[in-house]
């Protein structure tokens, strides 16, 4: 039975997800819900969906989960070595201890500063909203010493934990958007060893067919 | 070998790493750098034990590990039935997927907010700063949103996904200083289920043993 993935082809979260699906080579199936902001807030939703009210929610057969890191890890407990041979997450106890690591980086130092660029400059935009000049200043100079951390975490290593693993992809879509659409690609490009990070992600097939897939 | 902690007592992220240990029955040995402040921020420490500057950072042998979530995964990995038969993470994939996804409540909609209370009014005034109530006025109506959603969440169940896992143990150190010391316990009291849930937690071993060691 196909994978379905409920979200927004412009939902962070939900490319996320896409992203693990397509390293993992899983057929899914988008589902937008046909009225977006007020489907997600009904009681069905909250009570079967998610309580919070989000998307992506993964329905696979008869097991629903949300959220997207949870998500990505359960495709990965459940699904990897298994169509392609991508490990997202080792199975040594060290190894994945390292990984754990760098989605803790991810998770609580990375994307604060990163997501808020995101949202005063490309969200806030997109749905008619005036961004905050000092928020933005804030979180542009939080990021730069997070990266600067990044680019000696990085010397010598082609991932953030030596292979390529769930802590690079939970990376993408905050990244892609503040790279490309908030135009602070500066960030990356003046820190070497993170500059050839992000090229290597962006050289992934997996994030390529990502791409077709949210813009298709 | 002992394991070593290196963190202090008041720190809510080593004081999770402790419950881990104690409930997972591990011993420990908890070491305080002794110019705590400058020391994490030393060149070894930025170098070795925690690029961020940051405690806890657990050694266990020749393997060194930071971030309190990413120790206690691994933590889990390793020794999780081996010393207590306590199972943090289910083997079950699809029992451990619904613990990723109540994890990810506490990481993104519940540490936020109880965290930016306990600084405002615990650790600020630990330090002999102001606080700035405003803030504090956002986090307490933010988390009582949050608080509503884990009221049905918690009906018909003694914990966040049914059984103890981690999910419940990342709320411990916040929502004790939130509760304890930041006087904010009506947050929880006025919800029955999230009371009861509470009430539990307080009532484990591994927590009053990771009291005691916090306390002596």
């Amino acid at each position: 039975m196909t994978i379905k993935l409920i979200g927004l082809k412009r939902s962070t979260a939900t490319l996320s997800v896409i992203v693990c699906l397509n390293e993992l080579g899983l057929p899914y199936q988008l589902e937008v819900p046909a009225n977006f902001s007020v489907d997600i807030k009904s009681e069905d939703f909250l009570a079967n969906k998610h309580p919070f009210g989000k998307v992506p929610v993964l329905i696979d057969g008869d097991f629903t989960i949300n959220e997207s890191r949870a998500i990505c890890r359960y495709l990965t407990s459940k699904y990897q070595g298994k169509h392609t041979n991508k490990i997202l997450i080792p199975n040594d106890v060290h190894q994945a201890g390292l990984v754990e690591q760098a989605i803790s980086y991810e998770s609580f130092y990375y994307d604060p500063p990163v997501s808020k660029i995101v949202y005063q400059e490309v969200i806030y935009k997109f749905h008619g909203k005036e961004s905050n000049p000092e928020i933005v200043k804030q979180a542009c100079e939080d990021l730069s010493k997070v990266l600067d951390v990044y680019e000696k975490l990085l010397e010598g290593k082609e991932y953030l934990s030596g292979e390529y693993s769930l802590a690079d992809l939970f990376h993408y879509p905050f990244t892609y958007y503040a790279y490309t659409y908030a135009k602070r690609s500066d960030l990356w490009d003046t820190r070497p060893n993170v500059k050839k990070w992000w090229e290597r992600l962006c050289n992934r097939d997996a994030w390529k067919k990502s791409l077709v897939d949210i813009k298709s």
